[in-house]
């Protein structure tokens, strides 16, 4: 089974990913982007070096590095309980934040594509707000993409939420202003008969 | 107007494109895949590095390529004649090589995404066979593709051929066995009135 933890920086799900490890070691985890040898290449290319490469070839990278995580990492793990710390959603949120005229369910078939044909199974989607946003973001050191500004990440959010809502995945929205606690409570009781 | 010169290794499309702007400088010619700076990036990635990419993210790869091509320097010069070595035909022919259940409407739909929604104008397809394949390789340095071998070079340009009448774009067969000179009057005569 496939689990995605979604949500923009700063939102929790990568605590919530390293608390829910800690109860069960057999959880198989990863992320994206740049999980995998090409990956690294990519992620390189799209977060660090000043390129400035078009919004169009940008998806397109993403959609890459996901088709190559998704063959050699998740098919060799379908026997485990693999949970993403992001994945497609994030991938179509950036995409739309950057050019509102995409079209989302076109978006949804070129994502499915890259995925061998299949969605992911759940979805934990940790929402913030602009004021945890602030406080929280000070704290870490910034990319290229996080350094567009909260309002940027918050329209990015926001398109996660659209983009969610859209699919026929089950989901859980979270409150990221949540204690860690009572966050890994609500996740465990998401995934309950998953692991 | 973009043209597209497209066929396998050694069909003769880069001489004739050579010939033809030897006639006329005011033509801007360009090639897939690695003409910008993310292209030379991801050519490096794509051919050289032993990083055994899956089909689909090559694919991907391939088609970011080209979306950044489309930006950087097709839509730049859109009031020339613009001729790239290879394009798009050449893309999903490889595709469909290395994977024939993909639908060839999904794969011009994508290609069209990365070019900005519009195909070429034009397509030129040099037309080979296999002695001339045969005895032309041998001369030539082979790059990871070109290794894969005769048989998967025959069954590209058959691809070719297949997804060239698929689409509506005006586009004319060139014999590779024909001399330079008399493929030269045929691409001008096919060409007459864009230059």
């Amino acid at each position: 089974m496939l689990v995605l933890f979604e949500g923009i920086d700063t939102s929790g799900k990568t605590t919530q990913i390293e608390r829910l490890k800690s109860t069960n070691a057999d959880i198989k985890t990863t992320f994206e982007p740049g999980a995998t040898k090409l990956g690294k290449e990519l992620r390189t290319i799209l977060l660090e070096k000043d390129l400035k490469i078009n919004a169009t070839a940008e998806l397109l990278l993403f959609l890459a590095d996901r088709a190559e995580h998704y063959e050699k990492i998740i098919v060799p793990n379908a026997d485990k309980l693999v949970i993403s710390d992001r994945g497609f959603l994030s991938g179509i949120a950036y995409a739309l934040t950057n050019n509102q005229n995409l079209d989302i369910s076109f978006l949804i078939e070129v994502n499915r594509f890259a995925l061998g044909g299949k969605l992911p199974d759940k979805i934990l989607f940790f929402k913030t707000t602009k004021e945890l946003l602030n406080s929280r973001i000070k704290t870490k050191s910034h990319d290229k993409i996080e350094s567009r500004g909260i309002e940027y990440l918050l329209k990015v959010q926001e398109n996660m939420e659209k983009v969610l809502k859209k699919t026929d995945i089950e989901y859980i929205i979270l409150d990221a202003n949540e204690s860690i606690e009572s966050l890994h409570v609500k996740v465990k009781m998401f995934l309950d008969g998953a692991f």
